[in-house]
């Protein structure tokens, strides 16, 4: 009953992340129902974007400009060097305003069950950058799960000779959130990773 | 910080029902992030969408083929007419299985503050559809809110005189929900709406 076009359109939004079927085939009649241009919009949209945006050279964040604008940024510190595993990551920590220093994406994190090791990810071009000199703390923000610290653990062994002090992000109880309902790996990191009161 | 293309496209994202520029920005980085031609398939299957499908001429229903196949299909009951919103609401009824006459789509409802009179909605094709004979009743299955009831009102006294009966939907409790939690005028609703128990 629905029109071809349109079936292969809610096949390709349902590709996205977090978009079931039922919710692809809402989107695609908003699409089309829409009176003015707005598929052909969308659609050239997506084409500058796929054509128009690469992977910076140098840290591997999303850019139209290379090197991207946070590697070209003279205001900020190159001493220090913050890990992390993709473009979002990079957002949510500018969105912060508390970091001022360089990024380096790996595009990921080690993952032997789906085959994702070291030359999967960007790793031989971060001890470029370490090796290049320059840069004093490397800080592992890749997520706390079992492979984001596999990974740091990894990252940190492999630059553990090269004078750089590599930290790792704080993991413990979210702003706001309660100590009850902490699960208990998170309240034991809570508790390993205290500080003294200022 | 976010390149301008990736930008562009988050605006574009961000004009989908219930996607906040929040969900717009991971949607824009997971397309682009995708290794394979995704934002190249998708824009594909929007233009095509865009090209391929147009409005049913009789019914209104979005079609590749004139007339839709809702329309041309012998083994429906040509004598009841369902008067929907739109698509979304035809593929909602066709999923039932439960009704199996023609449809007629008005492209919304009837909304003074809206500026949305019968002359922008397929009214006068609805009255073209009766008047060519052979329908024996019309189900007004607009929602129950107070445009669509005032749609479904408008448009029984418009069919009036036609020989044809204007029925509309049930209104009641959904199956399974609690009488308790229902609010008033649906609980009203299901009260005046009751039926012998069969």
């Amino acid at each position: 009953m629905i029109p071809p076009p349109v079936d292969r359109l809610v096949d390709q939004l349902a590709r996205l992340p977090g978009v079931g079927r039922r919710t692809a085939t809402r989107l695609a009649f908003h699409i089309i129902d829409h009176e003015d241009d707005y598929a052909r919009d969308l659609a050239a949209s997506l084409v500058e974007a796929a054509d128009g945006v690469v992977l910076c050279p140098s840290c591997g964040f999303l850019t139209d400009v290379e090197p991207c604008r946070l590697c070209t940024d003279t205001r900020r510190d190159d001493s220090i060097l913050c890990v992390v595993e993709g473009t979002p990551e990079v957002v949510a920590l500018e969105g912060t305003g508390a970091y001022h220093g360089r990024y380096h994406t790996l595009g990921g994190v080690l993952s032997p069950l789906e085959g994702i090791g070291p030359d999967q990810l960007r790793v031989a071009s971060l001890v470029r950058r370490v090796d290049a000199g320059g840069v004093v703390e490397v800080v592992v923000a890749t997520r706390p799960s079992v492979d984001g610290e596999a990974t740091a653990h990894f990252l940190a062994g492999l630059l553990k000779d090269k004078g750089v002090s590599v930290t790792r992000i704080a993991s413990g109880i979210p702003m706001g959130a309660s100590l009850e309902h902490a699960d208990q790996v998170t309240l034991a990191r809570a508790l390993e990773g205290r500080r003294p009161v200022e």
